[in-house]
């Protein structure tokens, strides 16, 4: 029930806002036994961090976790891990004056309006700060998957107007982090690239799209009818700050595709295991994954703060002329690359868990 | 934590197999003092019901729903509301040769590999006649809305190749029910069954797409920061049987925008109300909504029951050839219209009733 | 969330009320593969029926269970199995002239002022027949249990003023079903039932302790630190009608016992298993279970209903003078036996399969 | 789901372990609104401090909470309210001696089979120190609870022997902080500790019995079936270290009572109101509050650590005599009274938020 908790067994609960004292979150659900590897953690977390290139934000933070519970000699417990970011880098008096403004498709008036105010320092809890905790909520989850041979990677296939047009079969998924835009495909990064500075050049923003495969995956996760595998993916990705849309398989495409075209046909595989011969389906059939890799994709619309002039509203519904300013990013896609991978963790590792009670 | 249940404080759950003895659910934390209009509820069922046209199956049933508890005097008591519809045109033996077969692209391998054996009547659990019980609940769930003028409409915006080229504001929303296909636009609708029909008669089936629009919504509906408004309404689409896709507001059309292009400002409205000046967000901003309309297009995915013969495996790994057969729709996406509403409804009236605790 | 379910993993929904038209349930997330033993839950119903004997309503009714889904060929699927129990001796002339009437210590006030208005038609949703769904759920929970080896049993250790003067290891829980009062040991259930008949003949009624012991649990069950084992139990018993009270081991005796009396030393066991040399624990420490014995009490008050006359008042604050009348109990444990293990056995399958997850 | 999460709308997840960093917890489902009164909270904490008198732990901790999110100058915003409460006293070298060692009646036993191994530093997560964060969360209930009106008072009413023999009615509630012991009724209170001081000097401890009153409840809080006020009260409680037993109302008592002398018949009040002549029900009929005063009565063992020695076995199942050390708390029911409270608070809090939800 709790808004602020995502998944029934593997659960993570997120809090803090953007300028207050830190980020953090606790995960409830682990397995007992898992052994933690800090490093890969802190390496999900340096790859969301803002700061690192000319098309990313400049708040500088070291976004250094600090766990405070559930571990016990590296190893977890059963018990509850608590962990926090503190918040270091935050200057709240460039937001003073937007205290009463409401900033263009942003938060700013439906959050002042569902509770009667808000906290306006850096956007508060709707800061897309938030999504450190789910990072290192995802990056947990993605050790434990990992520990059955289950593997998520997501790579940025569309940036503003530019697209990669290879499936995601024809990519090195281990290139994804070889460029600032995350795209593995290094021709498409570089148009990406002059794409974005050029947005950028103009104060401008814009928006892209994030592929995203799990591979690994056993048959069997997934729960009829509500909690489908794919609809708790979808629910994963559209509480990602900025997301607009989710497809998986053939996605928007299939609705004018012909049923003999679409239909994945069974075949015996290797070993005489039952495999589809095709993968439109994208990894899940009936809401039960399939054993083949999963796949989709997530729309992300254009970064609302812009970096020239827009006009609003202010609360008592006078217009405002709100000057571009700040050190935002143009395009939210690369930095969002390991959010869509720890949602994408938390959901498999839920399902996972939820699968051990399938059967006497 | 039941994974057949969708909702937090206006819950549903479902039970029932396409050939079992009846379809049916709970609502629970309905309030008290909703006057039941069995009327509405009937036609909503009517709506889905197969055997209606040429394009749809010819499963013929009266779908006549039972209710069982949690209403007195036609009001409802605030205990749970149970009802039931019978299955009565059921012809089981028509889907014992598909006992060991794993039918391309249905649910039959992954249930079958989940639970250690399946239902094979019709589909089982996994059949599409489970959505007669959302469609009663949405139904419930939109008599509670409409006393607060909230107010939910979907229609059919793409069947296979054909496309409505027009956004929802520039159609006739109350004229979706006045053609077989369920779209607005009569020339539209009528390109449309022409190429159902030919698909038809081609023993081939395909897709579409349902766009859903919400209006009368209050500001400040939605939960962050996992329960967004979108997020919630992503997994209600995706739970139904042959969704791929959800987008709302400009979704995928989003990523290559521009944010100077893409951003609502707000300005003073009538009433010296607080609006935005545009509706590219859809509705819902930082997972809020935003008071305008909320509109949002679901893709769904050819049926994969044809009625020519395709290639599969059964449960040894043999090669199997699957004679077409059946009374199978051509295309799902007609039915799926008062679907799509009852998810709605449901996801609405669950937030609806959580903001009721957003303030002291 | 939804206030007529219990469990997280094994799930019970029910619904209904007295005089509608049925009573059910719906128990969701019970594995697949579960072999149904319907003569076993036919007995658990058989034994809280009323109407078989002197100190029970005479309300008769043959309380057939219907199974209207999640079984296949006798064996649970995985998906949802929903049942209902018609109601068919309703007398609901019986109970007009109670409308307006607030009777003492019954729900017609509080649900009256809840919900506005009630179903007072045989007390509604308030009924202890609702625990007719409870007895069938428990009852698969039960079969469940068995194949891992454990068992349930209650029995009645007091009726009013008679107590069972000997600790449930010093008597024979095969025997509980042999006499009306559900006493194992015959002399105390002769004192017992003279006393109960008594009691009824003055026109009045009384209460009464279940006890409950539940043997082959594992070490293991319970989740720190709100689902304790303890907490769970404490909360599925004062979920029955007319529970007051709750308490493990030595319960309230262990108020004024001394640490170094009531601590159970562990040692070296059967096998070399490590046990607790005595059980004062009941069978549950630090919120889980010891492998030892699980045992516990569940106090009840008279029943409100009497057969002699009483002053109330209606609902607008007249004196009411309420006629003695109707079928019912004289005291309530012993038709509550068979409710008790009913929600013993959902709370022990919940944590049965919550235990799944808790190692990697 | 998650276990360490408690309440539906109001939640509380709890983290932390004796001896790690921390000890803290994440509020959800706070209204915004709420102005926190920081040295309220002080106080409860102060009131479950150790090292207070000589009958507690000198466990010597200051025990002073930091808010990490949720609140924007001191007022709460609807988001999570995070806090921690750093652990400083902590001497692990005292508890090597026990990793191998299963001590009598604590949670080392089960902890370890189920997790496959434990954090044996102070008790690790099974620590009564976890209770720090439910007497903050409970307070910030209790903030909530008092702008409509409703108080909660808990107190000492058995330690070991001694009993206080009088109702809550007949003593005065505002004296429970006036001494050590926490009784209201002096006399009584310097019996018990007497009798404390003498069983400390034995070398052994005792338990005790905690009475709780709420006070301005309005009619109506409760939801049936299975979250009956009074059962999420039962599981509140025995969810607390050491709680053996709950009732409330006439509870154990009511179990030989007649009908006719227990049933509460109904009158009209002060302005007309409803309300029962008496209040043997304990301020709940059917699951839901009447508005009359709620009571309970919560019974705790005697603390397990012993001043002396005792036999046990290690994990091997090898006896291992056990020296008593340590400086623990000869009775924990003192410093259990604000752990009562809060636990009550969240409760109440919890349903009164829900209620909003009854009727349309």
């Amino acid at each position: 029930m709790s808004a602020n908790t995502f998944g029934n067994t593997f659960c993570l609960t997120t809090f803090g806002e953007s300028h207050g004292k830190a980020i953090g979150g606790v995960i409830d659900g682990c397995p007992a036994g898992l052994h933690l590897d800090y490093e890969f953690i802190r390496e999900q977390l340096e790859r969301r961090r803002p700061g690192q290139s000319e098309i990313t934000s400049s708040r500088d933070e070291k976004d250094e976790v600090e766990f405070l519970s559930g571990i016990f000699e590296d190893v977890t417990t059963g018990a509850p891990i608590a962990f926090m970011i503190k918040n270091t880098d935050t200057r709240s008096d460039d937001y003073k004056h937007l205290k009463d403004v409401f900033r263009p498709s942003q938060a700013d008036f439906t959050w002042d309006s569902k509770y009667g105010f808000r906290d306006w320092r850096g956007g508060g809890r709707a800061s897309a700060r938030e999504t450190l905790a789910r990072v290192v909520g995802g990056a947990i989850a993605q050790l434990l998957l990992r520990k059955s041979g289950i593997k998520i990677c997501a790579f940025v296939s569309q940036a503003g107007w530019v697209t990669l047009d290879r499936p995601y079969t024809e990519v090195d998924l281990s290139a994804v982090y070889s460029n600032k835009v995350r795209c593995p495909d290094e021709p498409t990064a570089q148009k990406m690239l002059t794409h974005l500075l050029d947005i950028r050049a103009k104060g401008d923003t814009t928006g892209g799209v994030i592929t995203c495969v799990v591979q690994g995956v056993p048959v069997g996760l997934g729960e009829p009818v509500f909690d489908k595998l794919q609809a708790d993916l979808a629910k994963a990705m559209l509480s990602i700050n900025a997301a607009k849309g989710f497809e998986y398989g053939e996605g928007f495409m299939s609705a004018s595709m012909m049923g003999s075209e679409h239909n994945d046909r069974f075949t015996a595989g290797a070993g005489g295991a039952i495999v589809t011969a095709t993968n439109h389906s994208g990894g899940i059939q009936g809401g039960i994954s399939t054993g083949s890799d999963i796949f989709f994709r997530v729309a992300f619309k254009p970064v609302a703060t812009l970096m020239k002039g827009q006009q609003t509203a202010d609360r008592n519904g006078n217009d405002v002329w709100l000057e571009g300013k700040g050190r935002h990013d143009v395009c939210v896609v690369p930095r969002a690359v390991p959010v869509v991978e720890a949602m994408t963790a938390l959901v498999i590792a839920d399902h996972w868990l939820r699968n051990r009670s399938s059967k006497i």
